[in-house]
């Protein structure tokens, strides 16, 4: 099922895969290419040491997994870097905390050449740069494997303020989104249209020879560049609740509401025309992976940075159609609602619809 | 090159698999089965939230992928989560810290039965239970991937103690040991030895046929032990220098010794016959994966917990014959030596040693 890398890079000179190099040669080249970011003790020892001001630390972890997570064919080792450290700074900002540290695991096949491994680096270095300059690659491992994957674990600093869960969201408060709706699902998509060959694998040479490649959807798709320093902005303006819109507005917005036991009522239309712009082809709504912030806020607060409304808090109404909950399903009552119609909140689960054979 | 599940556990009941299941589902067997420990914030929202008292934490990363670190014909489900949990627990320790929680990142084939992951979430339990009964699993995640994969992130609380590096250990610092030297890698031996098939696979029923299964050194190479609560008892006694023995005796001697610019001096004759009772195989000094502790303290100091003497800090002795660095190779000098005859502190380097298609 997984090609090797000889195939999807190139052929690498001699001595410069990660099997011929072995693991410390590796990690030296490596290490160099990392954002350090300012650890109190950093890589070298059994664990880093990372300050906590205020006595907490928020942490998450995320996985991506070459095949269901991403493509070499489709994306650079710069843009699976960049991905893996944006993903997982857009959770720590989405409890509103300021990144203090990533780690990093990353099991590579040992084909792969080494520069793979310093593109992924360069990854994580830009990402860092443009969206937490403070925040640095404190530890790390490197193992083989026959698929590539790397685990990100990030955490932050709340700064002293109390985290901003899901579940406080109130009837009353304003709905408020930050950062873009839609374009890196558009770009999943028009990857999936014009960046597979005839054998239905995906080709980077059809990515070039469709426009494909300088589509700036594409683009975010590869790069996400969601909105860190306002999750920060939204705590200190006060939020009730906040979340990272990673699988969509709606399946997201369907977390909160169950979470909060509310119901979300989005301005607008109920064909999605009015939400942010005109966005007919219903990205803005079911898309995901753009990694936007999503949080509610008390009638008559200022909305920090990049947030603009799309809509209010309910009391939560009762089920009486179509539109309950889909994660557990047990929770009755209506999620969302859009001009009086409620909004489907289902959306992608992993397991149930990736097809490993397909993309 | 990876089997699927269906032929290592057997063939899973209809809807049993992850990915009939679905992620939620799993989600919710594995995480009922799962140690809470006692975070300020557990899962549900997009960062857990954990203490730090002193205004810091250690952190320290490791993944176990199935085929280079684990298979599934040699150990069971919980080993694998005893194990994962076991060698990150140690990591914490071993710079004298208490452990205050795990993040779980695991990728499993869809064809996994979720019984698998309940025994891996078991095997977490279980080891917390027994090596940092305070310490849970606070947040994870779950993805899809041709290999199965385990990625922890472990957490620590230095109780406002100076963390113990690497680096400290001073001339006339004795030299001490905590925890097993040798069963893990017996225990590997011997599943190399009487756990093949004749076709040179993992054979789990020739693990049970030839006795191995209930070795005491195989349950140690499952199941090691580590000494966690000696790393905080370590820091609190002054330790100069400290670390995990993930690698051997040898090969971390040399990176304590290298780390701080001394030479080692381990008790004993050249023969090694001497070191922690009677040990002629040499796995005392060259065996991995028992996760002891490695430590110097001041001389005179009452060596607390488990630890027991095993050598001596000497002033760097100069390169004047074998025995000089592995790791990186650039230092010079004598790293370990015993009865005046420099030690080898080669060790095992995943991608130089392993060989994919082999045990």
């Amino acid at each position: 099922m997984d090609a090797t890398h000889e195939d999807e890079h190139g052929t690498a000179a001699a001595g410069e895969t990660v099997g011929e190099l072995g693991e410390l040669a590796v990690l030296e080249r490596v290490t160099r290419r990392l954002p350090s970011g300012s650890p109190l003790l950093g890589p070298g020892d059994d664990c880093a040491v990372v300050a906590a001001p205020d006595g907490r630390f928020v942490v998450t972890t995320d996985m991506m997994v070459h095949g269901p997570d991403f493509r070499w064919a489709w994306s650079s080792p710069e843009d699976v870097g960049w991905k893996a450290a944006a993903t997982n700074l857009s959770d720590v900002a989405a409890m509103g905390a300021v990144p203090s540290g990533l780690v990093v695991a990353i099991a590579a096949p040992r084909s792969t050449p080494v520069a793979v491994l310093e593109g992924v680096a360069d990854g994580f270095r830009l990402a860092c740069a443009a969206l937490a300059p403070d925040c640095g690659v404190v530890g790390g491992d490197l193992s083989t494997s026959a698929t590539f994957s790397l685990t990100v674990t990030a955490f932050g600093d709340l700064e002293g303020r109390a985290p901003v869960v899901r579940s406080g969201a109130q009837g009353g408060d304003v709905l408020a989104v930050s950062g873009e709706l839609g374009p890196a699902a558009r770009g999943l998509a028009r990857l999936f249209r014009d960046g597979v060959g005839a054998d239905g694998e995906p080709s980077a040479a059809r990515v070039v020879a469709s426009g494909a490649d300088t589509d700036p959807d594409v683009a975010r798709q590869r790069r996400p560049v969601p909105p860190i320093a306002d999750g920060p902005l939204a705590a200190a303006a006060g939020a009730t609740a906040m979340l990272d819109l990673s699988d969509g507005l709606a399946i997201d917005a369907g977390r909160l509401a169950r979470a909060s036991g509310v119901t979300l009522e989005l301005d607008g239309a109920p064909d999605g025309t009015a939400l942010d712009g005109a966005v007919p082809d219903g990205t803005a709504l079911h898309g995901g992976e753009d990694h936007g912030l999503l949080a509610t806020f008390p009638a008559g607060t200022r909305l920090p940075g990049g947030f603009r409304r799309i809509g209010m808090v309910r009391d939560r109404l009762p089920s009486g159609g179509p539109g309950g909950g889909a994660d557990g399903g047990a929770a009755s009552g209506i999620d969302v609602v859009r001009g009086g119609v409620p909004v489907p909140t289902t959306g992608w689960d992993p397991y149930a619809d990736w097809d490993g054979a397909a993309g």
